[in-house]
């Protein structure tokens, strides 16, 4: 049978990847324990040791790429055989798990004598340090401070050293296409209408979360030096970082799932906007606390302007990140109003503009996650609309691409980083007390909010989406990489290997178990069928959402209504007059400013939206005579069709049109919602007045 | 007017953007003159220098980021004017060199008091040192020697260090994807149709022109010995390896305007594939001729055994990286034969294949530019074929975009260096005899190895032609990549500069000069319209080609039976056993393989193979009837249509097939040319039997 020659042909391939994986560790190996020559000519040494060194580093890239090959086969077995208990993050920790260990306890290579302790008579470690060797000069760069009893390990490993990246490879390179995808593809009709909960979540929920995790893990330490477990300095601060850096969710695992088993919208609003959101917070609280710094000489004492201070970097920062994010996000807009024509030209712009964005942030003091996840929200918002339509398919596909490896690699280096790492601190005490002050920091997050947003919110989030919430606190890349970022000192390292188990555990068991815990929660899921899910794999919009929802059909209405004041006071002033200003679409300024400004607005707007215009003035009157749900260019139309065979043809049609549609128009419509009852469909469009035409036609 | 508006909106952008490239550059000022704080507590030192120096990497990173988006928006424009004597990477070198003079003249940096210059009693240079001060133990990593008269420089100029990347950058991520998208994009027909001819110039030219330049560099650095003009050691290994090092040519600017200029497609193919090729060449011989080392003590001395190995090391390595490329090519054909439908996850995977494919070959001491071309030429032919519509789009969208912002980078990086770099070493006399010397090299590749070609060769290649290649060897890339690898020694230091000048030199006055020397040289070309054009520029299949040759009919033909025999037993072979083991096109093998192998036959097929046998087969003997040009599977039909209006539409028809269509039926293609003749059309259809049908009704 075929499928079964599909897994045999896999599984033979993946022995084969892994028998390439062991190459390039022999090949290491080999390089390592090679004796030095002992030629006479000193620069065919330096050479050779270039060399060498060159064939060290193709060797350990390659380590990555293979295990990032060995992931995607995997996943394509698993997807093949609709596998669910295991995302491709969580197995690509295994196989870094897998060759973590053949390094570590595999391969013992013979001491190098070519380190040198030196003892000379200076006061500080500078960065650069420059050695006068019989005569010549040599160049050293500080890598870091290495644990005197650790001196003799350094010598020992300098291969698994070698595998270790620089911790601003992860902050530089991998996570800003992480987060901006994650902004990028934010669902943002949901976003918006769950605004005030999801902001409620990631802000308070975060601080709250930082706060009795802090507290809770400064008792477990005290109560540790106490009993003598405790092997160097652990303040307050650091429990605090500690709180802040694991406050970072990141529900990936859940959401794929989410995605493909098509669980309510709601939720999955709620758990990705408050997952990437909260990112941002806890990067710029976990620098805020780093900032704590109190005069004098004890700095670990509470002080009330150090506090402050910190409480005002805080604000700063993360206002600062968010402005300069918006800023470049609306630059990359104008520069693509006039860009056209050239797709190769407007991606790798839409590209450079994004990197730049987050190292422009990190150059001027600020948060580069956090303005690279405005930006992302920008330019999903009004760049996107200027880009051509093949533009935008090559931009979403180049994201989801770079999202996908960069974040395949993270959890690998992760699962790697577990064996080879040099400097765990693995205290029994500590980590089980992490686990409980996570545990309960996330449902102190959780619960209370929830029962206050629930006094506001007409649309309750009930009992078993607070438990989903809660079972998904995932943590992943951020947390990751912000716990890699500093391992200097005793406390860190502790704090480090902690944060590893924490992500273990929670992409295996709560990642694996989401399924069960939906079913175990009620919370109504449904498998459409692979060609669906295989749509939205390959990059159909994920914005839409063909929410099989049976008799919602009422509250959904209300929701609408609730957050409609702060929904539609936004997307006036969006509609009117940034859209106008900065994309092709909507309508002319000429129309919706005062006329005193006049030739102003004949200035600044397009040439395309004149043409539009009159079209659009009929399209809006038509609908308000008919329906005047909320403003003044929303309308209802139904349509219905009795089949089961349409069912299928309709969905396609429909992804078909969303792909082409501008993400724009999908965040103005209402729902479009499939409801499914017994053999009859409804078609409930709810949409901005000028698409009605062209989704009618495709529709029928 | 709108195209005025749009220029200025342009010209203002960039302002704003140069404005920006300033910003890092004075934050690298501030940071680098911000006073050393006397802070009591280590570890917050510690902290804060992270913290410095992550925000300097960003600063640098950010420089090259918006020097590409200069770079971006400044070709939009010349595209947008159909400006065409400045190529994008000629535009990037000289961004660059403006950032570098800044960075070099506009900006003094105090004097850093942190480098501390040791004077230790240590007879070698270890890679990793280890200094205790005061009892901490700090580590650092050897970054390499500087000379003694530049020690008071290196405390100096501490910030344009820092702009200065690690050489291995250049060789582990920035070439793999330029030569990987060479080698896909090659134009398989008319290589393999010129391919005599190109391997003659890229293996014997390039060693010709190596030993040439050699030579005749070495008489230059004699006399400049016996004037006095010479600085330091500089050996007749050190002469043949600038040699190498400058036969690698990298016609970009040049291919660029072929392709937009609509000129002679064999010319195209010729300058094309010996480019490719020769950068492979070049970089195996000069690891040749650095391998070469005499036993005994002086090594620079003649001797048959070490001329011999290093021979042997050419073979090995060249052959070794050949068969390492073709195999991985294949083993991702073999992957992706089953892994379908999943886009992510092909792309994902071509991707890393590719990039594995280069790392692989340098971790086992082959070369990975050499082995990545193999695999791109592999992977176009085989793997292409396996992978959906969708994913063929998306992977060959993302290597033209790395490609492109790869080949941007290395530019404005090389324009940069110019000024940026510490150790140039310019010698008006080894200048001078570079640049003579690079001319007579080429001229000895070129003429001689034309005139025997041409004995052999019924379609000369005329003096036209071989002008326009002398004209074109200009030199790129690979020429700066393999320079800068390694700046140790007096003589390399004088090669990388005198390098940088030949790059710039050839790229901006041969690259700017292409249409002016083609109208001199009267060789026809016609910018067909910018539909065409813009088509092309998108990621259209460039392997098409609407040449307008006005009367080269009967030409043509006999270049076609000249090369048939070469091409038809490769032919027939790929056709008849390679595509039907490796893709899921092609007869079936129990049609082609004699009948004992029967099971085995039937097991290797691909189930879709069996489905199109029969109508296959049909096809064929169809047209062996009506023509019997070359072998059974070729037909020529002439289709005529007389209209200027059905010229465009003609045209994008064609576009729209060719982009639907395998690569491999286009290798199998004849020629479909456009004569244009007044206002009569001719479509000159020769092509494979079984895509005649879906053409014709594209074409009508």
């Amino acid at each position: 049978r075929a499928g079964i020659g599909f897994s045999f042909a896999v599984v033979f391939l993946t022995l084969w990847l892994l028998v390439l994986v062991s190459l390039p560790v022999c090949i290491s190996v080999c390089r390592a324990s090679s004796p030095q020559e002992d030629s006479a000519m000193e620069n065919i040494v330096t050479e050779k040791k270039a060399e060498e060194s060159h064939r060290q580093d193709s060797a350990d890239l390659l380590i990555f790429i293979l295990l990032l090959t060995l992931t995607i086969l995997t996943i394509w077995l698993f997807k093949h055989r609709r596998f669910r208990f295991l995302h491709e993050t969580g197995l690509a920790m295994i196989y870094g798990l897998i060759v973590g260990v053949i390094l570590r306890y595999g391969i013992h290579v013979p001491r190098d004598v070519s380190n040198i302790t030196l003892n000379c008579q200076v006061n500080a470690s500078p960065a650069t340090l420059l050695v006068n060797v019989s005569g010549k000069f040599y160049e050293y760069t500080l890598k870091g401070e290495i644990n005197a009893n650790e001196v003799n390990d350094v010598q020992d490993n300098e291969m698994l050293r070698k595998v270790t990246f620089d911790p601003e490879v992860f902050f530089n390179i991998l996570l800003p296409p992480i987060i901006f995808h994650a902004g990028y593809s934010l669902k943002r009709r949901h976003f918006f209408r769950n605004m005030g909960s999801i902001l409620a979540y990631a802000f308070l929920g975060t601080v709250i979360s930082c706060f009795i995790i802090g507290l809770l893990m400064y008792g477990c330490v005290t109560l540790m030096k106490q009993v003598g477990q405790l092997g160097g300095d652990f303040f307050f601060t650091d429990c605090l970082f500690f709180g802040a850096i694991v406050s970072a969710t990141d529900p990936v695992t859940v959401l794929a799932i989410f995605n493909e088993l098509q669980v309510d919208v709601d939720l999955y609003a709620l758990l990705f906007g408050e997952s990437v959101l909260n990112d941002a917070v806890a990067v710029v609280l976990s620098s805020s606390i780093v900032a704590y710094q109190p005069e004098g000489d004890n700095s670990h004492t509470f002080e009330v302007m150090a506090l402050l201070k910190s409480f005002g970097i805080f604000l700063g920062v993360f206002s600062g990140s968010f402005a300069l994010g918006v800023a470049t996000g609306i630059v990359t807009a104008l520069i693509s109003f006039f860009l056209r024509d050239f797709q190769l030209l407007e991606t790798a712009l839409f590209f450079l503009m994004s990197w730049s964005t987050f190292l422009l942030a990190e150059a001027c003091g600020f948060t580069g996650v956090v303005a690279v996840l405005f930006c992302g929200i920008t330019q999903a918002h009004y760049t996107y609309n200027n880009l051509s339509p093949e533009s935008q398919d090559r931009t979403k596909q180049l994201f989801e691409l770079l999202n996908f490896l960069a974040e395949n690699f993270i959890f690998s280096y992760m699962g790697l980083t577990l064996f080879t790492f040099q400097n765990h601190v693995f205290n029994p005490m500590f980590i089980v007390g992490a686990f409980v002050a996570l545990f309960i920091g996330r449902a102190a997050n959780i619960y209370p909010l929830s029962f206050l947003l629930n006094l506001g919110r007409r649309n309750k989030i009930r009992s078993n989406f607070q438990h989903m919430m809660m079972f998904a606190g995932l943590r992943g890349a951020m947390t990751f990489a912000l716990s890699i970022r500093d391992t200097a000192t005793y406390a860190r390292q502790m704090m480090f290997s902690t944060t590893l188990l924490v992500v273990f555990f929670t992409v295996w068991i709560c990642g694996g178990g989401t399924t069960q815990m939906l079913s175990c929660q009620r919370i109504r899921y449904a498998y459409i069928s692979s060609v669906k899910s295989r749509l939205d794999f390959v990059g159909v919009d994920s914005d839409q959402d063909n929410s099989i929802s049976v008799g919602e059909g009422s509250e959904r209405r209300s929701t609408k209504q609730e957050s409609a004041w702060l929904f539609r006071i936004w997307y006036n002033f969006d509609h009117n007059y940034l859209k106008p200003i900065l994309t092709h679409s909507g309508p002319p300024l000429t129309a919706t400013l005062p006329p005193c400004c006049g030739p102003l607005a004949r200035f600044l707007t397009s040439p395309q939206a004149f043409e539009n215009e009159c079209q659009l003035k009929d399209d809006d009157s038509d609908l308000i005579l008919r329906d005047g749900d909320i403003s003044l260019t929303y309308g209802d139309i139904t349509v219905s069709t009795d089949a089961s065979g349409a069912h299928t043809s309709g969905g396609l049609a429909f992804a078909g049109a969303s792909t082409s549609d501008d993400l724009d128009r999908e965040l103005a419509y209402g729902d479009h919602e499939l409801v499914m009852r017994g053999t009859r469909l409804y078609y409930n469009f709810d949409m901005h007045a000028e698409d009605a035409r062209c989704f009618l036609s495709l529709g029928d």
